[in-house]
């Protein structure tokens, strides 16, 4: 053993890294000392709870904190490596705390706790992270999870970008409520809770590539307060998914396979805002394809169409909600689009990468 | 809305990727098509089981799958980052398994499920992606973990460093079980269940940095059955956790700590490879303070210490049990080291970095 207490092969420790201004550096990553002050001074002052504080590299839940009996696990993952970190109507916070509720949520489960684990790259700056992490504690309040365990690594320069951030999701449902992308029956319509297309362009637009300015926001936002009481007042819904990576076109060709179902679109039913519409144009993009990142699209029976989209119409998060198909019959699985010419043509997913780093 | 049903804007969507000595496109990251082929024929082919490869975007896990009565969730998620990616005795898949499975162990917990998120760098081989899952498979099957949510994203080459893996661990632990951080008591003893330093010289051998040859294999190994027999032999263990970032000092320290307890090393009694001894002495590293991956601290009553090693030396992964020191009083916190040569002298915490990027 050495003699020093402060073992250091790569230059200086202490470089002031708190202070206003600053930057992460290796030694954030230590897991020692310098580790500690990014996570007590930084990471708690953002998302502290008594959990996360503990000290301990894993969340003791107590007892009444527990799935309620009667009710399952539900549990999904993602990592965000969204570019830019920050765009219109979101950031990187935003959408990782978000993204992850709305996994959780679309099979019909209550979202409670979120893990989260960073990526930091070596020079990024420690203002950023803040506001990242404040965008996270407001998106936490919004949807009403808590996050109870955290991890930070720090990589070299060059070896990431700037900040990756994996959330992992834990809700549970009710035994027996099946809502997931095999239920699709024939006669079932296909609602969709708002415009689509939104977020690729916001996406698009913070990266400099449209080539003009435009005042779409991205849709980031919790859905599961929406999908909750939808799945409340109607028990008969069939499938909920939020259309993200891929689209609506990608997301419904999905599900379409998973149910062995023929899906048909009607083209002019599908809600898209004007300056999305005319940012598809110039650009030659398919706004069915572009990322979506607050959109549920909600399969049920017919005879609950009218309602469910009343119900949708009167959310925070659903004011734009449209029918926009049913599923017409049994299939190996099909995605049609009835355009406004009264022609049918054939959608199938996205195969390779439209807008690579959307989430 | 354009002609296409392909959307592209990026270039060749199809290079034939899945070919033997395949590299990893950016379209593999982009929710459709080339992504499930990804998921399909490489990721199920080594992880899949009936949860993940439901297609949904959460797992859904049955009544019988969830926590039984009596029981409280543990949750841990950690991202993973090792350079390079294969060392001598792991890689990073198996880390990535036993990191997380660990975590949760170390609360006396019974590691159940686990979520896996892939940050892949375009460019990367998908050999070696299989050879990753491959040992990730064969980690869960030894742990007795089964992975029931996934996600894979790309980035461009160069904006991460091949692939970085993030697992977040669920399990479950008896209500009223507390083994945590502050449970150290005046009088305990504490106890080592193998040799120190062997992960951080093993990834510094692989680095090409040790300037001669070694031996020493990483220890990477999952510990919740050595953890789970310990617990159920000794219900009065106060404490467990793995040395790993930051090393036995730095994880003592946080203990000490978190306890309020002055803790007092027997440095002659601490167990250190020969090899990993005469790597540290050439390279003036500190043992006390390199990475461990298969190594868990227990600190319980001193009646029971001599039991207890007896237990850990009889199992798979601690052979080498030592007994290492003792809880010597109530304090605000502080770690003595007792030298061969009758000398004290007080460990801090690692401070900045020493080995970058070691799990």
């Amino acid at each position: 053993m050495t003699e020093t207490n402060y073992p250091n092969l790569q230059g200086p420790v202490c470089p002031l890294p708190l202070q206003p201004g600053g930057q992460i550096v290796i030694g954030h990553g230590s897991g020692g000392g310098m580790t500690r002050d990014l996570i007590v001074n930084v990471f708690q002052k953002y998302l502290g709870n008594a959990v996360l504080n503990s000290g301990n590299d894993s969340a003791l839940l107590n007892g009444e904190l527990v799935a309620p009996p009667g009710y399952q696990l539900v549990v999904s993952t993602d990592a965000h490596v969204v570019f830019p970190l920050f765009f219109p109507g979101g950031d990187i916070g935003r959408l990782s705390v978000c993204g992850t509720v709305n996994d959780v949520a679309m099979l019909g489960a209550q979202p409670k706790y979120l893990t989260a684990s960073f990526i930091l790259e070596e020079g990024f700056s420690i203002d950023e992270l803040e506001k990242v992490l404040a965008s996270m504690r407001d998106a936490c309040a919004e949807a009403g999870v808590q996050i109870i365990a955290a991890d930070t690594k720090v990589t070299e320069k060059g070896k990431a970008d700037k900040l990756f951030i994996t959330t992992t999701g834990i809700g549970w449902a009710p035994v027996g409520r099946r809502i997931t992308g095999d239920q699709a029956q024939p006669g079932d319509a296909v609602l969709i809770s708002g415009a689509l297309g939104n977020h690729g362009i916001a996406v698009l637009q913070a990266r400099g590539n449209l080539g003009f300015q435009s005042d779409v926001q991205s849709d980031t936002a919790p859905l599961n307060h929406l999908t909750q009481g939808l799945c409340a007042a109607f028990p008969d819904v069939h499938v909920m998914r939020d259309p993200t990576r891929g689209g609506l076109a990608t997301t419904l060709v999905e599900i379409a396979q998973q149910s062995s179902v023929t899906i048909q679109l009607d083209e002019p039913e599908i809600p898209i805002d004007a300056s999305v519409r005319a940012a598809c144009d110039l650009l030659g993009l398919d706004t069915l394809y572009l990322a979506n990142e607050g959109k549920v699209i909600v399969i049920l029976p017919e005879e609950h169409a009218e309602d469910a989209l009343s119900f949708l119409r009167a959310q925070k998060y659903g004011e734009k909600a449209r029918r926009i198909g049913r599923v017409i019959a049994r299939s190996s699985g099909q995605l049609l689009l009835g355009t406004a010419l009264s022609t049918t043509r054939v959608l199938d997913m996205l195969a390779g990468e439209m807008l690579p780093r959307i989430c």
